[in-house]
């Protein structure tokens, strides 16, 4: 039996998603829930990595129960697993899916957002929330993020937007959706890929931010990606401002047993 | 020469408004912040006291120079401020006043917003930032609250409102407004009177709950009134869903020099 369910978390306290010796992540966090819940050691597969900082609003993740073990119905999951975690975890949206199932091989496309807290004077709400940036970025900049961000689109060879970090077996995406807006002091970035590398969204920002202030022209933008080289490209956004928003999946391979 | 300003913190990391030895307070770091800025002891004065983990959007304080200290700027002042303060607390809106100014004596009104957080799952993003009540509050709930809230309008004596505490001259207070709203999972409750008695928004939320659930009927509410007995009202809401929002002045009192 295998539950896919939805996971939201403040990553600010884990030192990133991924199970290590020693540190507190959310997938540790998990693994003592769900064993908590159903008794016994449950394989938990999580659909990506994030950062230390980096935050979920709806992150996915596969639950597989050992044989024999007693199920519990998906919509009652979510407050029994609630007893067993941390106040800065939570799982909503709990479905049964095929065995065949994969949580990370069947994403189809995944949704980040990023937000940019631009105001002169910092807010104490905003703390480990947003990233701070106090050059406040005027209409003009806004509409040059968004012509950057436009000619990011489409499918291209990202390795300029590419920390050194895991091997890839091809640094090719396909960007589906990425705008910016203002709301009030917040600048909020959306981009929707099949895919990303290591850092991508976080270096996609910092370079929009460099056109939105002017420091790069959004007329470079196809340069940059043809020069596949790091170095071209603007400076990495801090991951506090980071959420992973949504895990796309293609619909006839999960089936809704609430 | 005295200052008026607007004060922004996230009260969970402090041990309530008020300076105490050896716990960290608002006024314990706003004393340090402003010695660093100005280079000598100034006289930090605050409209009021808040409770361990209450909030405050904007709060006022006054800071008084000592003679022959060197004056910043009111514009400037806010990010000078800022390179001395803790990243949970940030000051804005600096105008200077006349010397006969109190910033606690010469309040007409404040205003206080509670934040619920009414849903079956609790949100990770939300810790420390509402108060999370599981119980969902149906519409019928929401309109019995707001009768609730009516009937409370007006002065009264709010001594079934009050926790035992600092002594106080009068429990007479005159309730000005006091709403009642859901905007999604959140249930926000705004009130302003000329002046709170100790723990009193706590515990008119925290009877309204009861009625917005059925524990308390919103007929029962001038009785309650008429008690002045604390045993007669309902729970205490718990201090992270509350936020001191604004603090209101005579305008005659205050003149801004930016």
């Amino acid at each position: 039996m295998k539950y896919l369910m939805k996971l939201r978390y403040v990553g600010t306290e884990f030192c990133g998603s991924q199970i290590q010796p020693n540190v507190r992540t959310v997938q540790g966090v998990l693994n003592i829930a769900f064993e908590g819940v159903f008794g016994v050691k449950c394989k938990v597969t999580s659909c990506s990595r994030t950062d230390s900082g980096v935050h979920a609003n709806a992150a996915t993740l596969t639950v597989e129960l050992p044989d024999g073990t007693t199920p519990i119905p998906c919509d009652k999951l979510p407050l029994a697993v609630a007893h067993h975690l941390p106040d800065d975890v939570s799982i909503f949206d709990v479905s049964l899916v095929e065995d065949g199932f994969h949580v990370r091989h069947d994403v189809v496309g995944k949704e980040y957002v990023y937000l940019v807290h631009n105001a002169p004077i910092h807010d104490p709400f905003l703390n480990h929330r947003a990233w701070f940036y106090p050059r406040v970025i005027d209409e003009v900049g806004m509409a040059n993020m968004q012509r950057a961000a436009d000619a990011l689109l489409g499918e291209h060879d990202f390795s300029s937007f590419m920390a050194q970090g895991s091997p890839v077996a091809t640094t090719v995406r396909h960007l589906q959706d990425f705008r910016v807006k203002r709301e009030g002091d917040m600048i909020l970035f959306s981009v929707t890929a099949d895919g990303f590398l290591y850092n991508m969204v976080r270096i996609l920002v910092g370079t929009l931010i460099e056109v939105g202030v002017g420091r790069i022209s959004c007329e470079d933008i196809p340069a940059i990606l043809a020069a596949c080289d790091r170095t071209k490209a603007g400076m990495t956004a801090p991951p506090e401002g980071l959420y992973l928003n949504q895990v796309f999946y293609d619909k006839n391979c999960i089936f809704d047993s609430n």
